[in-house]
């Protein structure tokens, strides 16, 4: 089936803000054999909108209209699809009675405006929004469909997965029966990783693989079409069993929702453990990723930030002179705060870690200069020294620090 | 002058790479009051292509299409813009003994294909390519232009801005005079924002106003055309007054990179404080967003991540009978949680978060519910009740929290 997808926004058109929704809408179409061939983006003008909107409603059996569902004056979508369509809009009763709950548990007056988040066109289903007040429209007429979706990213990518695939999936369902899974990875760089899962799948032909970078992962999808279930899941499970036993260290799950943070705090909780850190360049980032886990309290107390060398002496004991002799960006003060963490709060797991966040360098290290330690009950402390991209900035260094204290204790998890 | 923007490439339109290219050729244009209203992508096909230029050649006085001018054979955009357009193709040869020079050089086998990236537009101009082989194309008849681009956004970036701008900015003639700035708000809706705005600037029409939700701010983005640069600052001026007169208590700055973080990290130095913060449900995410501002060293040397009670009460002396009488989350417990942090890390400010990240509730109290209380040394200690929106998220619900922290400070540092 083809498709368009047409973008509404001033701020996309003027170049404000990069259009992430049309790809990552696009690639998931694609996993059921969908193609949008014409993706436009418009200023939120209503007359633009209408005409573009009319052109793929007649042309194309698929039409999704992203962007523009918010209560200001110039959030006009709702408005533009019903004209195009010469349909009118109803007010969701039930969603309204939502919203307004919501206003009243925030203690914030209600704007009269707000009612259009409660619209969706008469005669279509609301799409309903997990994170957000705008509800989405799904509208079927005459075998062509129309999806109207919200524009910020954390309410569209949502409804996307949880509304519109599975209506998609169901419709299309006969036709191509698509079959996939996602691996993640992280340590390796995109171009060697999905050069070396070429060299072992090379005789797999019926498995696409395609990649994703992902700020905290290399997600590696894999999918095979027009196969019954069955045969396609033993194709997936040679190709992954291949893939896997390639990239073993840098591998950590199945799955798109598949976070490292979240795999570490159930294999903590499965033994019964709990663990700190002593966080420098990191600042705090880790046990905030720790806690960024549902249940994260059943592996997680508390822990410390120790930026300045005061604090890590202060607040951990960490000998003075062992940061006079070997520096605060070392594999011996790493591993200090490591073990120190571990003893203070009591638990199984202690991590450390310094570095050089940047842009500056430090104690004569570069920018991107990482030790992380690693203190388990009963086992000697590790240490390892990362050389990060700096080019790529300061935040991503302190990210790339946090995933790869996530990897080193998954790794040690295994054992 | 009205343009318009297609986009070619499978890679496109299947997701698998984000368009950042028409971004930048907007932001481009809108420095000379050049608007592209109609921007689309579409794969390399070659009978679709024709299709789509051909209507917005026909509609519009400046077309540009980008990528697609590679040697291989899906690389058809000059064959279609040129039928399309009823022109030929004419190789340049001035161009054709470079790329073989080049070649040559480095000692790489010549394609027969490498000619194409010597073609362009019959009675059209060619566009010289600073860093790749192929020629870009500027054609004009009719007072229509259309204007073909190569892909690679190393090949785009400076085709645009050493070509195409300067030729432009001749038509035009004199550039369109924009001039904007960006307020930043944090703490109120964006529908309320814009309400109170729109009624205090209604008599300034020449000031054009949009909103724009980042995850930490609120960005009201004030624009003026065509005036003065002396005479578009003082409307700017003097819609700012009013605004920031109006919204005093939400507004923490002008530009489009201002962070509240960085505001705050400026105003402690400036004064020679230093800060410190006990986190429960924030989990390390204010310390965190604190060092994620170069030079947080200045004002930070570390502090408490205290998720568990048995971690308030530990690693901070928190009495044992406030959070039995109280619960954890209350005003006691954060307003002791910002007074013994300070104390302990011996620095004028601290700060304590503690609150219901959800999903699930906690102690009878909503996911959402949220204290912060801010410890300043010589003050008496201050909290807030924050009522977040939990149907958002964990994630969002604790960013939330350190925004308001922030703000909370920020406005102690007010007086």
């Amino acid at each position: 089936m083809d498709a368009e997808i047409i973008s509404v926004g001033t701020e996309i058109v003027l170049g404000q803000i990069v259009n992430t929704n049309a790809p990552f809408l696009a690639r998931q179409l694609g996993t059921l054999g969908i193609t949008a061939d014409r993706q436009l983006a418009i200023p939120d003008r209503q007359e633009l909108m209408v005409a573009s909107i009319r052109t793929a409603w007649q042309r194309s059996p698929l039409v999704f209209v992203c962007g523009g569902l918010g209560p200001t004056a110039d959030d006009v979508t709702l408005a533009a699809v019903a004209q195009a369509l010469g349909v009118k809009l109803t007010v969701d009763s039930d969603h309204w009675r939502w919203i307004q709950g919501t206003f009243a548990q925030r203690h914030q007056p209600m704007m009269p405006e707000n009612i259009q988040q409660a619209k969706c066109l008469t005669g279509g289903e609301p799409l309903a929004n997990s994170v957000g007040l705008a509800l989405g429209s799904w509208y079927e007429h005459d075998g062509h469909r129309l999806v109207v979706l919200p524009g910020p990213p954390r309410e569209f990518v949502p409804m996307v997965t949880g509304e519109v695939m599975p209506r998609l999936a169901k419709i299309v369902g006969q036709r191509v029966q698509i079959t996939s899974r996602t691996l993640n990875f992280f340590g390796r760089s995109e171009s060697q990783l999905m050069d070396e899962i070429a060299d072992v799948t090379a005789d797999l032909s019926g498995v696409m693989i395609t990649s994703y970078v992902q700020p905290d992962a290399i997600q590696v999808r894999m999918t095979v079409r027009n196969q019954p279930r069955a045969a396609a899941n033993h194709l997936l499970d040679t190709a992954q069993a291949r893939i896997v036993k390639e990239e073993a260290p840098y591998f950590f799950g199945v799955g798109d929702d598949c976070r490292l943070a979240a795999v570490v705090v159930d294999q903590l909780r499965d033994r019964g453990w709990r663990l700190t850190a002593a966080e420098s360049l990191t600042g705090g980032m880790f046990q905030s990723t720790i806690c960024s886990v549902p249940g994260a309290s059943n592996v997680f107390d508390g822990g410390f930030v120790t930026y300045a060398a005061r604090a890590k002496e202060e607040l951990l004991g960490i000998d003075h002179q062992v940061i006079a002799e070997h520096g605060v960006v070392s594999a011996q003060t790493a591993a200090q705060m490591a073990e120190r963490s571990r003893q203070r709060l009591g638990v199984q797991v202690g991590l450390g870690f310094t570095g050089v966040a940047g842009p500056d360098s430090l104690e004569g290290q570069p920018a991107g200069t990482v030790w992380v330690g690693l203190a388990i009950s009963g086992q000697p402390t590790t240490t390892r020294l990362l050389h990060l991209g700096a080019y790529r900035g300061r935040q991503a260094v302190r990210q790339w620090s946090v995933q790869a204290g996530l990897q080193m204790l998954y790794r040690a998890l295994q054992k």
